[in-house]
């Protein structure tokens, strides 16, 4: 795809050579993410964050990597500070929104906000979360998080653990890593299943998955582990949460029982899902994860700007 | 008047001359607005951002302009995350931002509370909205609209449409064409309509004004039509509010039907009170506005600052 | 101690020698706080305020000090928006904010709070307050102040007034004041005394200390009078706080009568303790701590970062 002036609404727009050329500029770019480098390569360029949703990490990962480029934030935090309130179509914000930044990242609580506000932004839009959908930028970093650590993504079995109904990562992971030749395992309670339209695009890009509810099986068979937590904010009542929450619990023992050279990834917040004292083995990588999220998201800020010539 | 060091409170403060630099200015860094160029005029000044009310645009917009003008930007959101709820009194927390700012744009929900904020201000505060009272900076927006799209302001005829009592806007819009030669036509329910405080001053100043409820006459005799949103927060019920919404609705019939060339402005967010279809009119130049906005925000910025020299 | 990476927690870390080297930095560094100069010394850096408890003065304190110093803020405000909600520790959270920050300052409800933070911070961490405990950045001001009203510290007889309980300036203060010869008077109602951790540390220094219910006398007997606020939010009912709010207020006769030449301090905001009659006296200097606080704030940040060599 073409990345200047483009939106980035879901993974499914990305193809293997797009999701390759956002990962090659993450590591050019992981040095200042690093805070080893500093840079000016987005001077003068606005960012608007718009977070209709309760967030800090994603938002402050956004915002840390467009000032690390030298350029600036704008930022809208919760609906009641937002006009939405006052009953504004989503696409005059988005009209607004454009005259004011160069580039727009976005979080809602609703699956299709997104592309409703992308019809009246004439500046790049990045999803960063629309409700039970998609996150694409999340998956970006996953995928270059397992590049990094295991050096390749072809060849590798991949399992994803917990809420993969309502995990907007979850979805956006497949969707990417349909684009390579990997097998997935899908672990979850029956009611909180990956969705089918994931799973019909995984049949259709000929992606071999496989769906259980056995975690210490997959455990075994898998290189790569992706733990999601149960998210409260997703279920209609108290008990349904209570019923779904700690059915997987990653502990050490586990670990080093079925399968302990293998990696560990999560988007955090994690609530209980992984142990701490997990955080100590080689694989433990979710932390890595957060700092190699501002690297994808650097690129990405980079890509849909343009390179500089469109000052 | 001297802008450096001044308060902008509200429209009535601003001569013919006084309006005629702002807009002199604010062509001038339209470009930067545009984002057709950078800048770095005000480097090392600081924007204190108050806004003690749900905003969207008008903060984004002052941020963007002091951030594109090279400034920075510190922010309070809301009556929550504020000292207002220690029961602090204004003018304390005045004298303290005056501390940290160079300059200070502020919303409040009260209409005295910009006065009494003023009175401990050691530094520039213009008046982002308060209350019902007076919005002034918009109001510059509007004026510098209706010349950029109409090349002048004199000999005009412009409609103003809908909650002429509560909107802060049509307040200051009409302090400041009251420095013109226009003719003003208020159209409203009765229990909307434009305050005596601000016919009074009309009359006083010999400005013609016609009050009616007739949208349709209006239209065909104005060069400008000023929409408004019919506010919410501004009527003590929800009965009171629904019977007032909806009453004066712009369709692009009515338009075609009664004066296709007229100027069609709105402070925006617009609830409904324009069509979307009206969007690709020639004259609907209310997203042109928000752009206009930024451009006029960073002329006040600028004034307000001085030339540099106070550094 | 070694301020670079360290963490400031307590005002119990700092030795003499570590609060002058605090002061002399914030001295030269005064005429940025105080607009005269700019500069860019920490250019690049990023500073994130977290401040899960509602905060105006210090949380814009801080950013003012970054932003004049060239860097860069990211901000989060108020518990709605924070992953604390969705049930993170502390420590997973300081994980986190350390890969995108090169130094953090946070403000919380919980008393232990930031020691729990620290354990997860791999940036230095600024204590701006956890809940009733301490508050050791307002504490440097209040020295700072001092030390520039009155020339020296040592010899000073200093009485804190109101909420010595739950009022934790007056406790980062006193750890302070326990490494100059001081000699303190504490005056407060008997259920809002100086807590005995307080006091028993200034027992074990050595330093002298009287508590009274007196002040009329103990205006009489000081050089500085330091006035608290009562605080609202830290009292379980309202009756309560009733019962103790308003029982020590400053007014003009009373200064004038007992000892006109004293020097007032205040961390603000006040609540009617001090008579807005008195800020006209010389020695009324709570506006001017708020000045001060910018300066000794950019000390801090500036000691914590090192001196640009780490870039």
């Amino acid at each position: 795809m073409e990345f200047q002036n483009a939106h980035i609404l879901s993974a499914q727009q990305l193809n293997t050579e797009d999701i390759e050329k956002i990962l090659r500029i993450a590591v050019e770019l992981e040095p200042i993410a690093q805070k080893k480098l500093t840079s000016d390569l987005l001077r003068n360029k606005v960012l608007a964050a718009l977070f209709y949703e309760p967030s800090t990490r994603t938002r402050l990962s956004f915002e840390t990597a467009m000032n690390r480029l030298g350029g600036r934030v704008i930022s809208v935090v919760g609906m009641d500070n937002s006009s939405l309130k006052k009953g504004e179509t989503l696409s005059d914000t988005a009209r607004v929104i454009s005259s004011y930044a160069d580039v727009i990242a976005m979080r809602h609580p609703d699956a299709g906000s997104l592309t409703e506000f992308s019809r009246g932004a004439s500046v790049p839009l990045l999803n960063a979360g629309d409700g039970v959908n998609e996150h694409p930028t999340q998956a970006l970093t996953d995928i270059f998080t397992i590049e990094k650590e295991q050096g390749r993504i072809n060849g590798l079995t991949i399992a994803m653990v917990g809420d993969l109904k309502y995990g907007r990562t979850v979805h956006s992971l497949s969707y990417l890593l349909s684009r390579f030749s990997v097998k997935l395992i899908f672990v979850s309670p029956p009611e909180l299943k990956m969705p089918d339209t994931v799973t019909a695009h995984l049949r259709e890009k000929g992606v071999y998955f496989d769906e259980t509810q056995n975690l210490e099986e997959a455990i075994r068979k898998s290189d790569v582990l992706y733990m999601t937590r149960i998210q409260k904010e997703r279920f209609a009542t108290e008990a349904e949460y209570r019923r779904h929450h700690g059915v997987y619990v990653l502990t050490k023992g586990l670990i080093e029982r079925c399968n302990q050279h293998i990696l560990i990834l999560h988007p955090l917040p994690r609530y209980g899902e992984i142990s701490s004292e997990i955080d100590e083995l080689a694989g433990a990588a979710y932390f890595r994860q957060v700092e190699n999220a501002v690297a994808v998201r650097m690129a990405l800020l980079y890509l849909l700007l343009g390179d500089g010539d469109n000052d």
